[in-house]
């Protein structure tokens, strides 16, 4: 269960923005590069297709990081997720799912500002790899489906 | 099941510093500040104590980032935590129990470079009084030693 969140929601007008050591440290630890592939059969024909999401989920508690990143790279939405389990916090989440937004602002960022830890550079330069893929539309052929498919899979450490 | 992991594991003898923003993101997700309060029974007379600890634990594929935290700090030691449980990587952590460190080099850190996420930053401030506490023997009391386990107990949101 998820609800966006307005920024009407937050009170405060001017947030300050992250320094860019900081964003760097903060999804090395908390943030994901994510790439689904997925056939939509709703339709009469087969349609192949790809989601790159870049994202950073945080207890509730510590959502305002979230909207001072959102002021950082001016772009991307903000969602709650509501935690049915007991002992869990509820969470906000980040998310930047517009391919454009991703190509022209996420991957640069991350280009001029190297993240340090190795599994999330690993993470980072596979999803670099698969938004070229996807930009190229080889995913719409069943070859390049299959192969973004299997290069997302081991796009984690 | 854990091990000190020495200097001569690690292959490189200079190690880059974290800047100061890298390392308040990088403890904002996952360091964390703690104080343990005991009874050791194992002398015959009752003696109260309090353990500091501030620490960070991380996968053991992004160890090197711990090593340059200690670089960065000049303190503290590197520990490695075997998982036995089957789908969960081994662990390095970085830690700092000596009291003389964590209050002339870590506490002073944090002063001067604020904590962004609030959770951390009460769990700090929450640490910093308790090592006041801690300095000024309460704990060596009945009274001031129920007094810091309570704090301890709350030092989290």
């Amino acid at each position: 269960m998820s609800k966006n969140v307005t920024s009407a929601d937050n009170q405060q007008e001017r947030l300050q923005k992250l320094s860019a050591d900081y964003v760097v440290a903060l999804i090395d630890g908390e943030g994901y590069f994510s790439v689904s592939m997925f056939v939509d059969k709703s339709k009469n024909y087969i349609s192949r297709r790809a989601k790159l999401v870049f994202g950073v989920k945080l207890k509730e508690a510590d959502g305002e990081i979230l909207f001072r990143l959102k002021e950082t790279f001016g772009w991307g939405s903000i969602f709650k997720r509501i935690e049915n389990r007991p002992n869990l916090s509820n969470c906000l989440e980040y998310q930047v799912r517009n391919f454009d937004d991703i190509k022209n602002v996420i991957i640069p960022f991350f280009n001029r500002n190297k993240l340090q830890m190795k599994t999330k550079q690993f993470s980072f330069v596979s999803f670099s790899h698969l938004a070229e893929l996807f930009e190229s539309k080889i995913h719409l052929t069943e070859k390049g489906f299959l192969k973004m498919k299997n290069l997302a899979q081991n796009a984690h450490m």
